[in-house]
């Protein structure tokens, strides 16, 4: 692990600019920076299917934009009740990507909005939708800040950090999930080091956290998914964590294909394995894992790389894009409001938010 | 799975040609069956390093006829005894790949002839030399169909079998040593299907067993090595069966990284876990795994892929091609002599070669 040395950089993978969003289009990193501006609601429902903006709570964020971009224009003395409208725009959003939660949650809180100012007129409805984009945006940065400033204590000095995927500046609106956590660790001078996944089939872990660590400084190596077991057996890990797409009442986690084995691996060497989860990943809705859809992507993901073909292209193939990690293989979870231990039903249970 | 109609076809991954070796190139599979005629030991040596030809025992056979490439042209008037000559050659191929112990055992065979010899001509010596390699090739295809017939026994009707890296034809002489189990349970008419890991870093699932299932017309199915354990936990894994590079006296089996894995997480699902070992692959020399070497290969197998990079490129990596599965995680090794139980180092010792 070379230290690196540079000044830290703050990524900031989604703005809100006057009129549009603009997003650092992740499907050409680590190549190039490239800056995506989007004015339509269409073009948000493509970014996020194609994960151009990716990442739980940054799909949250770029979601409630992009119910604006998708109001702003519409007639403002249409005789439909403008509520159906949003409601259709939300709908449409909602199917660009099933398994996370952040996504029905942020669109879920323009629909009650609009509902809410139904007497109104929908001039004031779109400033308004706008600015509950803008504090969706704000607010995961806070959270962010806060499930950093918070797991930080469980990391021990010159510890080893093995995490999976990308969950940093480019999966939130800043900071990160459980890159916050290494981040803050980081810039307490803990002397961490990062053993990143490569996280296939999309090499979130070597295109994009590789990418985060190093404009950051923070100590790291990158292994291929096969190689965790070996490193938590040989190369010191303390810890793992990572973050999440969904977490049903009972702590049973979806998340990132990969993240049951490291779990289940982390198990088996006795490595505390925990995930940093924003109250809003929580679906107070169901009750457990064995209810959450997983997306089957692309067979291409597996067959191809890069535009690359890498097996005969007739091959049958199996792509979840996430899995399940039962509750009992966490050790805790990290949110903005504290650490969370088992009993996790009973533990998780006191941050559903309460609704007036 | 698509039931493939094709009638199988039999690969083979080594030809003796004359006056010199014919290999297919395994880097250039799945995209092209390009074929390579070798007639110098140098290009052998190449050949081993590069993984045109790889798997434990095909890089035995050939590291056979590289000894004999070796001297055939050597004057047969020198001063210097022959058996120098032949013990460096043998040194010097060993050098291409530190892990497998079948290419230190089939040198350690040219060196024992020789001195056995070394009273002869070395004319007789060369063509005994190139007897030797033709005999651990027609052997290796025997103990390979051994082990497929004496392994298919433990392979139930409609089972699941993941495997992992390449243990086919183009692994060995013929049939393979896991792959040899599964071609043989589906000759049986066992209704088999496969799930095949992609075994990152260099693909040898995605592009070699991919293409050898597809030509045998075995049914299966690709994915990542992260989506191992939820394929276990979902899909219907009955067993788990790889091949080894080596094997210590109390069984502890090194393989392709991301096989320690797979062993902890077929445990985790009560899974059995079985490795094809030709006895050629035990190693009586060593007490444990700890004193196997762990080849470390180049970070750029990590950082790019068919010449496209994937990560930063400065950024640091391990690159482990090994690991090294502990004894109590294997329920049987299957060899040509029949399935080994444990308690392994009481019964692998049975299989010690008698040496006059």
């Amino acid at each position: 692990m070379i230290p690196n040395k540079k000044k830290p950089e703050v990524v900031q993978s989604i703005q809100w600019i006057d009129d549009h969003i603009r997003i650092i289009d992740q499907t050409y990193l680590p190549h190039r920076e490239f800056f995506l501006d989007i004015f339509e609601v269409g073009r948000v429902w493509e970014a996020i299917r194609s994960l151009r903006v990716r990442g739980a709570p940054a799909i949250g964020i770029a979601a409630a934009y992009g119910v604006y971009l998708g109001v702003k224009d519409l007639p403002e003395d249409s005789i439909q009740p403008f509520h159906t409208d949003v409601e259709g725009i939300c709908e449409y959003l909602a199917t660009a990507r099933p398994t996370a939660v952040n996504l029905t949650w942020a669109l879920g809180q323009a629909v009650r909005l609009t509902h809410d100012m139904k007497d109104e007129p929908f001039s004031k409805v779109k400033e308004a939708l706008l600015d509950l984009a803008k504090s969706i945006h704000e607010e995961d940065k806070r959270i962010c800040a806060d499930i950093g400033k918070n797991g930080q204590e469980l990391i021990p000095k010159n510890a080893g950090i093995l995490t999976h995927c990308n969950t940093g500046s480019l999966a939130t609106g800043q900071y990160g999930t459980a890159l916050s956590i290494i981040y803050h660790a980081h810039l307490g001078k803990k002397k961490v080091h990062v053993w990143v996944d490569e996280t296939r089939p999309l090499l979130q872990g070597s295109r994009l956290t590789t990418w985060e660590l190093e404009k950051t400084g923070v100590p790291h190596r990158l292994i291929t998914d096969s190689m965790a077991a070996w490193v938590m057996k040989e190369k010191g890990v303390d810890l793992v964590v990572v973050g999440t797409d969904r977490v049903a009442r009972n702590g049973d986690t979806a998340n990132k294909i990969g993240t049951y084995a490291l779990a289940i691996l982390a198990r088996h060497h006795n490595i505390p394995f925990y995930v940093a989860a924003p109250i809003s990943s929580i679906d107070f809705s169901i009750a457990s894992g064995d209810e959450i859809p997983i997306e089957e992507r692309d067979t291409g993901e597996v067959l191809a790389l890069a535009g690359r073909q890498i097996a005969p292209s007739d091959t049958p193939v199996y792509n979840p894009a996430f899995d399940v990690t039962p509750h009992e293989l966490i050790t805790a979870f990290v949110t903005e409001k504290g650490i969370i231990r088992p009993d996790f039903s009973k533990n998780l249970e006191k941050l559903r938010p309460q609704q007036g």
